[in-house]
């Protein structure tokens, strides 16, 4: 039976994931594939950590550039997580001819263009499953599946840790800070969770499907990004009052030969099935031209999830090296290329303005959006007492960007509007 | 720019969206795959009918003995969706090394082995993505996405028929005929609605499933099957009460290199994901031992989602024969290879009684089922008028189906029974 031999740069918890299963899978595999998979080399930072996984001592090494020399490995899979490494590691691998497997968001999001131009000229595939949805096949689906369609939209739920904080704040009233709180202790956030809750991780991921699906690689300047930080429980209390749930959504769509991709706090129909995608599970619905809309749903991260992801793609990998194939991961092409500028992005709107209670409120308001040809769809005005501060929750029709940002500038400058107002995207799937 | 000839056999709905979007999409095809690919032929039953698609005359023929002797076509796509003669057609492709492409799910669960014996021993792909859930790419996932794992169990909607009118049925309370009707004028359920309401289309798909999961062309006789004819509006009415929601589940699981494969009527807790695919819709749960559970879900049947289905095997094929591979579109092994049979599967049940509303019955119920060893978990007696004949419900703990069986024989034949009990088996996602 024909070997393969793996190099695996980077050992954290789906490095020793991959390492596990191959070896505990390892007569499934055999079976499924008629491959032989071993691990050859294995890089790593730190020598004498425990990996919760028995390695061989005599495959460790702390200098990746030795995985890149070793004749053995056919195929190397990149789980170093940083970037100017990973990069070098991947280029290195592609010059060499050898199979690139990596879940690296972060890289393929900033150097995409770059990794396959190299991928295409030494004729080598990279590929990358595990980058989006952890064990949900979605790359998959949009590089093969969904071949014949025209991607018409992409809606994501792809990162858990955003997602397990909007649940606790929508189920249990909890604000942004002790929701964080909670997910930190359940060891769904990370001390710094930064990329998790700013967006910046949903984007990566939002520039991978765009990229797949409209063939070429969205410039991440492009894509607009809004974390769930400045979420409030009444934000969330408001919305469900309304009939809809706020979740951080990645949308992705293609009108006219030009496309968009942003990630933003979202407003969704509460009978939307992606409403109900709860806790640290991702969700994406996909709706292409011909097959409608079809949605994929499962853990989104956590290690046992992404390593089935990588050792698909290790299985794609030995079957490439068998017989050598046209699409290398990812296919470019020129039916798209454009991405809308955020200004000229259509959108709905949920507007919440903190003003006085007081008789012409609402008029003043309504007059300035009138002005600027923006629609009211429905206005929320919660109780306070005579005279006091209160809210005022307004739903606006289809607007751009551009528009709604014109209205909230003369909005903020009335007298009876005592705070900036707070703008939240609402998300209607036509 | 390579071009692939595609012989069309069959020209129905799908057959007629397979050639429109070939068309439509050829521009987006070419750019992706980098191959053109072009209708050569196609064998049609009657010339002239209308099929809401110009088809050009001199490519028609009632002959689909053509397609095999035509040397331009490399790829033939089987959309007939008879027996014997598609049987026929796809095993002369094969002999004639031509890549097929089916949709025949009742061919591939009747004579699935022999149709990949013959691809085996010619070396020629069988692709049949189109056979399960339409246009959700479930084949694909569970043969590549998902190889390295094993898959512990699937759990489907696979049939848009029934799970249609059992959503009527449970939203609008209507009894099972009524609801056929209504599925029959929205134009969800043929003339002769059998295969669809008895479990048979769904039994076809669960084969399928299950033999690309475990590896073996799973025999049909080993298939337990019980369609939704017989269920009530009474019984999905007390099991709303008792906070399930009834689906015709397709179950499919593995344990200890045995495999169980059923089609029948469930009660599913109205919290699991399962519970809310209503209408048309279809998914499927799957779980392997590395990714954990992941769901599926998007239309399963209707012209443009199956044709999507059509069309990514034949991106496929056109792959296949440019760089030919190992996997020919099933992967036999021997890893499990028997069914556990009806008798020794483990399930729970829902069991309503027809009695007597006296003191007693229920000890004599339970003294039955103690004796058994069969342990009740939760007793529900709707209101009837003191003396009358009322519904008794309850909850039964794990059991074999043969320990039920013995049950409601003894149960049955008690003279304050007075109707055959009602048996469904519940299922929990542990």
């Amino acid at each position: 039976m024909q070997q393969f031999g793996i190099g695996l740069a980077g050992m954290g918890n789906v490095g020793a994931g991959v390492f596990k299963h191959l070896t505990l899978n390892r007569a499934l595999l055999r079976e499924r594939l008629g491959y032989e998979m071993a691990v050859q080399r294995i890089a790593v930072r730190d020598l004498g950590r425990d990996r919760g996984v028995e390695v061989p001592s005599h495959l460790l090494t702390t200098n990746w550039r030795e995985l890149l020399e070793d004749p053995a490995i056919q195929i190397v899979v990149e789980l170093m997580g940083q970037k100017q490494e990973s990069l070098d590691f991947i280029l290195g691998a592609i010059e060499r001819k050898k199979i690139v497997v990596t879940g690296n968001k972060a890289l393929l999001a900033e150097h995409g263009k770059e990794i396959f131009e190299a991928a295409f000229s030494h004729k080598v595939p990279v590929f990358f499953e595990a980058a989006v949805g952890g064990g949900i096949p979605i790359i998959k689906a949009i590089r093969e599946a969904f071949v014949a369609n025209h991607i018409q939209s992409i809606h994501g739920i792809v990162n858990g840790t955003s997602n397990y904080i909007l649940t606790r704040m929508t189920e249990a009233g909890l604000g942004f800070a002790e929701a964080l709180q909670e997910a930190q202790a359940a060891g769904y956030a990370e001390a710094d969770p930064a990329l998790d809750v700013n967006g910046g991780d949903a984007a990566h991921k939002a520039i991978i499907l765009a990229s797949l699906a409209y063939g070429f690689w969205v410039p991440p300047e492009k894509v607009f990004v809004e974390g769930i930080e400045h979420l409030t429980a009444n934000d969330i209390c408001f919305a469900r009052q309304l009939g809809y749930r706020i979740k951080l959504l990645a949308i992705i769509k293609a009108e006219s030969g030009e496309i968009e991709v942003r990630v933003h706090p979202t407003l969704i129909p509460e009978k939307h099935v992606l409403a109900s995608v709860n806790g640290v599970f991702n969700a994406m619905a996909v709706k292409g031209d011909i097959v409608g809309e079809s949605l994929f749903y499962g853990r989104g991260a956590g290690q046992d999830a992404t390593t089935s992801a990588v050792l698909s793609d290790l299985a794609e990998a030995a079957d490439a090296l068998v017989s050598p194939r046209r699409n290398l991961g990812f296919m470019p092409h020129g039916l798209y290329g454009t991405c809308k500028p955020m200004d000229q992005i259509i959108s709905e709107y949920y507007l919440r303005l903190t003003v006085d209670d007081r008789p012409g409120v609402i008029a003043q308001i309504a007059g300035i959006l009138g002005e600027l040809q923006i629609g009211i769809s429905s206005i929320l005005q919660p109780e306070a007492a005579e005279g006091e501060i209160a809210s005022l929750v307004l739903m606006i029709h289809r607007a751009t960007n551009a528009q709604i940002a014109a209205a909230l500038a003369k909005i903020s400058a009335l007298s009876c509007v005592k705070k900036a107002p707070r703008m939240i995207r609402v998300e209607h799937f036509s």
